[in-house]
């Protein structure tokens, strides 16, 4: 760019800022032709966000195409003002207007997140400071005892016959499957993933272990059903728990397991095994130090933890839309920030794996049969629901294979404990997934 | 304690204290009585270290058992002085006396370690701010290009036939074995480490592969003989590379292997494999983002990283007297200070494994080696490099069975890259270590 041009470039932005200002969107005609500056906005958003191959159709039906490729998606914003609130939050408002069917993708959605994900991941390198700000997250909201009842009943009171809907018929497990083959349907790689937990923990018959987060209590049933161990289940959501007591009796299994209602910062007693699957996204880094405590002091001087857990590879909050519509005070923590919890109690880290792309595939089988039930669940819910929900799993789909998003799974001990396994052969020793499931 | 006893014993201290102030140690004889205080003092040194299990016998004779429990070992001061030394910097003095031969041990010395470990870990928690500063450690010395030739000098170039009569006949590996069954030899163990090391970075023939930091070359040939890749190492060590050349030759691989004599930070090129055993614990803390853009722009897109490291479970510098007279400018990493590495390069973790038993039993039996080779070593330098040299070996060994030293193999790769392996099932398809070494 010539200084001229640039000199040019600055005079008609602030041209463009002052229309924006002045105009109060007075015209919100969904068929008037899209003025000047609003077609400029378009190409300065493609531009900010890495200039995706990705063509917008306004309002009016006219195109336009990216600068410098082709297009693999459509964006089609429907109305005047909803490129003004994609422009104003960028981050929120792209959520917030699908959800309301006021913005629609043309193509998979799934890939085009993942193409928004990657320009814009590797653009923001490059933003200036006020861009950055534009696009900002939110730090999650408290995590407190009587806030995290509110969270989670937010999400995880939907009625589980909206989960019955789309999760596997195996063990209902709304966390990371282990495809530890390829061609694993989604029960076997769910079977597959606490086998492998339990395989990591190294149960034996008659050992104790205490779950902080047992979601539908999968993971206690496969414990307690395969590896004869008694287990004490903490979960703050009444609606899992009913299911969880009534299918560990419909087993039989209700001798060798306790289904608690209470917050997981109540849990008493030493165990030999300490294990919380997906509920570390909604501990809250300030709570750390007193999880760390709480493992120290529940768990036997010989006993092993696992913490399973969305991460990321830096520390990152979570996405706006995301926290604020979805997961309410949930924050994926970094390895560096997960370490405040071992290193807080002198814990020793012996094995962590990331499981990645095993998030994008159990997504991937998640969505198949949540859009198989669209109409089902836009009955139970309405529209909006539905839509929010296919972004927030397409979304998250995306976010995994993009590598946004990671999956983690630490096993530690405390630092004194010498009864360590020798090698990690014992997790491969046959397959993890039942043959047939 | 009542308030009267408590403040008897804060007077006599006071007048401990000025005893020891005034008197200038004058009285060396090593036949002559200890005082009164010289008896107290060992006891609050006692005290201080936790009361481990260890009776103290002074120059004369005289014999001070421990308090609380039956005496496993026997710590021999020979002269008053002695005493002093140690109770001025006992974590300086206590090898620097043994070294010199005025301190001795009766008893397993790494068992005698491990108890001395243990026991002021746990008394640690409860010390007072002045003790914890009395038993301090050195913060590093520096590790820029410069001083890091000094430091690796001071180490790594006291000759190869001195490291010859006590590493492995295999590869000259002075770095933790896995010793993935317990019978292994030394050999074996060594083998199979190099082998776990080529199987996380999925080694295929043609690949190439840059190595920081190579000791005498064994894990560079281990590749280019068993993987066929093309292998560049880096070492500022002139001994070692002196060896690491000629056995390339030997074997017919220098067609294969370049051994560059420079510092890591001059590494260039793009490899499909970054790796680095043992050499993290001497880059120094501050050296490592300039590390994580060095791994960043040196692996290609698809590229496995792994850095193999002693380290700890939470930051804590490196002990005094190993800093000072055996590793000069040594830090071992905790993983949250690791991830500084993984964080700042926006890499991901793949997987993390700690070895630290494994350190613990190849220390061991690099020691029975050393022993067995004790006068010879002891005329190639001295009586008092051998006793260091033993000390120092029998307290790794003791660190890493009493959990105050890891050992973390951590494997990373681009955050984007997608090319990642399902399971780890493929380390442990068949055992790692040749049936004959």
């Amino acid at each position: 760019m010539t200084e001229s041009t640039a000199r040019k470039t600055e005079r008609s932005e602030k041209e463009h800022k002052a229309h924006v200002l002045t105009l109060p969107l007075a015209d919100t005609r969904v068929d008037r032709e899209p003025h000047t500056y609003e077609r400029w906005l378009v190409t300065k958003l493609m531009n900010m966000a890495g200039s995706p191959s990705v063509r917008f159709r306004l309002w009016n039906g006219d195109v336009i195409e990216p600068q410098h490729h082709e297009a693999s998606f459509t964006l089609h914003l429907k109305d005047p003002k909803a490129l003004y609130s994609l422009v104003a939050n960028p981050n929120l408002a792209f959520g917030d207007l699908y959800a309301a069917g006021r913005l629609d993708v043309e193509g998979d959605l799934p890939d085009l997140m993942e193409t928004l994900y990657r320009a814009v991941h590797a653009a923001r390198e490059k933003w200036p400071r006020w861009l950055d700000a534009l696009w900002k997250n939110h730090n999650p909201r408290s995590t407190g005892i009587a806030e995290a009842k509110e969270n989670i009943h937010h999400h995880y009171d939907l009625g589980n016959e909206f989960y019955q809907l789309w999760l596997d018929q195996a063990e209902m497990q709304y966390t990371c499957a282990y495809y530890e083959e390829p061609e694993l349907t989604l029960e076997q790689a769910q079977l597959a993933k606490l086998e492998h937990v339990c395989r990591k923990l190294r149960l034996r018959p008659g050992m104790t272990v205490v779950e902080a987060g047992c979601g539908w209590g999968g993971l206690a049933r496969y414990m307690a059903r395969n590896y004869g161990v008694k287990v004490h289940s903490y979960n703050i959501s009444r609606e899992q728990l009913a299911y969880a007591r009534q299918e560990s009796k419909r087993q039989g299994l209700d001798k060798l397991i306790t289904y608690v209602e209470d917050d997981y910062r109540n849990i008493d007693g030493q165990y030999d095994a300490f294990v919380s699957i997906g509920m570390l996204e909604h501990v809250g880094k300030e709570n750390y130090p007193a999880l760390s405590e709480l493992i120290k002091r529940s768990l036997k001087p010989d006993g092993i933890a696992l913490l399973h857990s969305i991460g990321r590879n830096r520390p990152m909050l979570m996405n706006a839309w995301i926290e604020k519509r979805i997961f309410p005070g949930a924050y994926p923590p970094s390895i560096g920030e997960f370490m405040e919890i071992c290193e807080h109690g002198d814990f020793s880290v012996l094995d962590v794996e990331n499981l990645r792309l095993h998030y994008a595939q159990t997504l991937t089988h998640w969505m198949e049969r949540f859009e198989a039930n669209r109409d089902t669940i836009a009955d139970m819910y309405d529209e909006h629901f539905t839509r929010a929900w296919r972004l927030y799993l397409a979304g998250s789909i995306a976010a995994f294979r993009a590598g946004s998003l990671q999956l983690f799974q630490v096993v530690f001990t405390h630092g004194g404990n010498n009864q360590l396994p020798r090698n990690r052969r014992h997790l491969y020793t046959f397959p993890a997934a039942p043959e047939e499931a």
